[in-house]
């Protein structure tokens, strides 16, 4: 236990509150200022380029980064073109809807049989309240509402464990109300045994004790014995129905059920609640930040084949319908995907092709299901959340939108690594067949039923993709090694950036971070001097 | 620790999904049909009454039971008639908007100066997930959104505690990791020490190790240290940004200061997440239900100031603005609050009116502050969840609607009992001040700063309420004892109905179903025979 005095901390906050306790912080050297690794951003102003001309910036991808950049360098003044190789904005940010056909690499060609207002976010689907993304939903007119990222009353469901709960779907309230019970419960008697009197006053003993009774809701016995946490079967009513609840589940089967062990996802940095998503979809950011560049600054179809650093400049050759084109620029900022970049045809140094191809590659999978009617909230009472299986689904995402109406779109499976490649290696049809045979287990024949749509999407065979994310190995320095390093600078007119080059890898804040260093960098170039 | 095997679910369950499962548990006795106290609502049709002529109720009160009853009875072809004291349907489920005006009882007028848009629930503000009030919601066509009952990046606020934590502002999700990881850590030490041995086998060790090791973030010495659960502060970003931590509060410091014994907040069955909220406001239910009955059957500003048992029925009469006017029907269902059914006259019989009477009266109170900003989101990130305090304001609520809007409307307090009773008995304009005094204990500054507008409730003092809600004391025997079953039934013709009559008190699932269970008692009586 870190026994850090922060007495005058503490004074701050006693007089002025947190506003003043923060701003004390920054200037005390432990808040943003003073320790931030990469300096704050500031938005260019219309008169950024004054009196230096116009400088065109090539932006090679219109995902999330690429967009960024070209939105904060057209503040500044800046001439912009964005060469996007899909027929749409947004990179990963993507969200289907009926009608929507797509081929993946392998030739297979799918098109969603969504109903008219049902959609699924296939990229990212939930935005922390602390990232930038949300400033852009704000600055770009994108309302936002809640993503329901945990739910008391979806379920949780292992299989092959030890024990009784093998294979039983369990409601997460009786799964958290038990395990906290007995880990108070065993606290509890562990402290007043005598065992923690080396780490513990008499005083401190008390204190947590008071503290166990609330988090376990123990007796004064300081035992568990279940009760109104884990949900009631009638719940409590009418006249004399008080609720029955069932008796918690075994100490010994619970903990090697391994279910107890999903809390943690809701106790991340970047996944605890609150979470919010645009409504109508995530694609709306994507589609929001391409009207403020404008049409007129965007290339779509235009697939980059060859990107080269000349004496003055870059030049950029991309496929097109109407044939290849070349196109000329002060500065380019590369945000294709990593192993894409290197794999094009340029004149980058060799050490930055390795740099780029070093990356190691994650796959991830979701599947929409469109169903008739809402199951989940008429059958079972979830509306909203996530349901976790230890099986190839992975999580099962309850719809964050649309409740109480006719239809709904379950995210059957949002899974990564092997399990993306597993359903990745089959055809949509079996893909959803699996689905629905692996949500048999947790919600029963209802999951096959009344399915009016499906949508299946595998990133690692996502042309201009090939992966869901990348991560920097510990072989090649991680985050701090060389490789990672000589990508955050230019080399010469050639910027990079992306999510890959950020400590929020898979986040659209990495992407526009990493995408507003780079507008910084370059802007300081063109005005140095 | 409860050993209970479950041998025959658990093979249910591993077979069938939980849909099979909860059946069986049905037929086994463990679930709704079978162990509950009070039969499940079969709403009746329209045909309940075919060959027996119309029956006339007169529904003593247009709160949700009220409402509830009259709605449920019009399916079976029951006629109606609410009196409503107010000049709104709703009663308690009340949404203050610019411009209303109320009178409380001891005169105080206020007129509520929020903008076009912003609102205040000045009673219920969340639904649970498993309450009928959302199947209402769904019949009834009204929106439904979530209710941000939880939120990690919210903050606690403990004052006149021992330690260095005393009058800090802490954000939720430091203090959670801190406690859950010191939790952790000494059970650990405690069960590596040998302390458990008689209650755990060297697998359950392994197993409950296993599942601290996530539970707390603890490292694999078993020891907590902090890290990214708590925030960061810059976050983690672009490039070399990896965020900064700050390191954890004292393990002493922290269990005394009470700050963690919060969480068992949500964790309750009725407050954990997911949570919701009508769109637009709760009285969207009201207008709703008042809609669905029909104005030719309600009469508002109807004070009832007698209600007889007659030979063959009911008589009420009830003060208008045209004078004292005289109803009668079949039967009536009396749904004031038992403290104002007792007082008002009627023919009831002693032991009656003192069963109504033998409530103890529990104050709760409100106050919605309009900010010209949304600084809760601008400056301190946080968006919708509680923040909770120990001094007299209690809960402070940031809205669930309106994100990145112009303006936003702070619940400033929510609080019960003593404290209530303090803000009820200053005047608005005090209880703003106060309200703002105590808010910039955890704000700073900004917490006074842009107020557009303010409304304050006190139910104590509000007409035809007189009480947030009411409980059954131990005195008189609880919700088993003579007085409160003595209720349940008929008196002669006069039915009793309220969240009062329920185990789920002060939420309108209690009205609802109380409601229903009375409605239900009347049309078997009409129909038996």
């Amino acid at each position: 236990m870190a026994q850090t005095r922060r007495g005058f901390l503490r004074n701050v906050g006693i007089t002025g509150g947190a506003g003043v306790m923060f701003h004390t912080m920054g200037a005390l050297g432990l808040a943003p200022a003073a320790s931030a690794e990469t300096p704050p951003f500031s938005p260019l102003d219309r008169d950024a380029l004054n009196g230096r001309g116009k400088r065109h910036v090539i932006v090679m991808g219109g995902g999330i980064a690429g967009m960024t950049a070209a939105y904060e360098l057209l503040k500044g003044g800046y001439s912009v073109t964005v060469l996007e190789g899909r027929s749409r904005p947004g990179g990963r940010n993507w969200t289907v809807r009926g009608g929507d056909t797509y081929t993946d690499m392998s030739g297979q060609t799918q098109r969603a049989g969504f109903s008219k207002g049902q959609y699924m976010n296939a990229g990212p689907g939930r935005i922390p309240q602390m990232h930038v993304t949300l400033d852009y939903c704000k600055e770009l007119g994108v309302p936002i509402e809640v993503f329901t990222n945990q739910n008391a009353d979806a379920f949780l469901y292992r299989e092959n464990v030890p024990g009784s709960l093998n294979g039983v779907p369990v409601r997460q309230r009786a799964v958290k109300a038990d395990v906290h019970g007995y880990t108070a419960e065993l606290l509890a008697k562990a402290t007043d045994q005598g065992a923690l009197d080396a780490e513990l006053t008499a005083t401190d003993k008390e204190a947590l004790i008071a503290y166990l009774r609330s988090f376990g809701a123990i007796n004064s016995s300081n035992e568990y014995v279940g009760g109104g946490r884990r949900g009631y079967d009638p719940q409590p009513g009418a006249h004399l129905e008080a609720g029955t609840t069932l008796p918690p589940y075994e100490v010994s089967d619970l903990f090697r059920s391994t279910l107890g062990n999903y809390f943690s996802f809701e106790m991340g940095f970047d996944q605890a609640m609150m979470m919010y998503q645009p409504v109508g979809g995530m694609d709306r950011i994507a589609y929001a930040f391409a009207a403020a560049i404008g049409a007129r600054n965007f290339r779509y179809n235009a697939e980059i084949v060859d990107y080269q650093n000349t004496t003055d400049g870059v030049e950029v050759v991309y496929r097109s319908p109407d044939g290849p084109k070349r196109i000329t620029g002060d500065f380019a900022v590369n945000t294709m995907p990593p192993h894409i970049a290197a794999k094009v045809r340029s004149n980058l140094p060799a050490e930055i092709v390795t740099a780029l191809g070093s990356v190691s590659r994650t796959n991830a999978g979701k599947i929409g299901i469109e169903y008739d009617r809402r199951w989940w909230e008429e059958d079972f009472r979830i509306y909203g959340g996530i349901t976790n299986a230890n099986t190839n689904i992975g999580n099962m995402w309850h719809p964050s939108y649309g409740y109480h109406g006719d239809r709904g779109t379950m995210i059957g499976y949002y899974n990564t690594g092997a399990n993306a490649n597993f359903y990745g290696a089959l055809t949509p049809a079996q893909r959803l067949e699996e689905a629905v045979r692996q949500g048999r287990k947790i919600f029963g024949d209802v999951y096959g039923t009344g399915i009016t749509g499906s949508f299946s999407q595998d990133w690692a065979s996502a042309k201009f993709s090939e992966a869901a994310w990348v991560g920097w190995p510990t072989a090649v320095g991680g985050r701090t090694g060389t490789a990672y390093r000589s990508l955050l600078g230019a080399t010469r007119n050639i910027y990079f950036a992306g999510d890959h080059l950020s400590h929020a890898i898979a986040w659209q804040h990495g992407a526009m971070t990493s995408a507003r260093a780079t507008v910084q960098q370059i802007h300081e170039r063109v005005t140095a001097g």
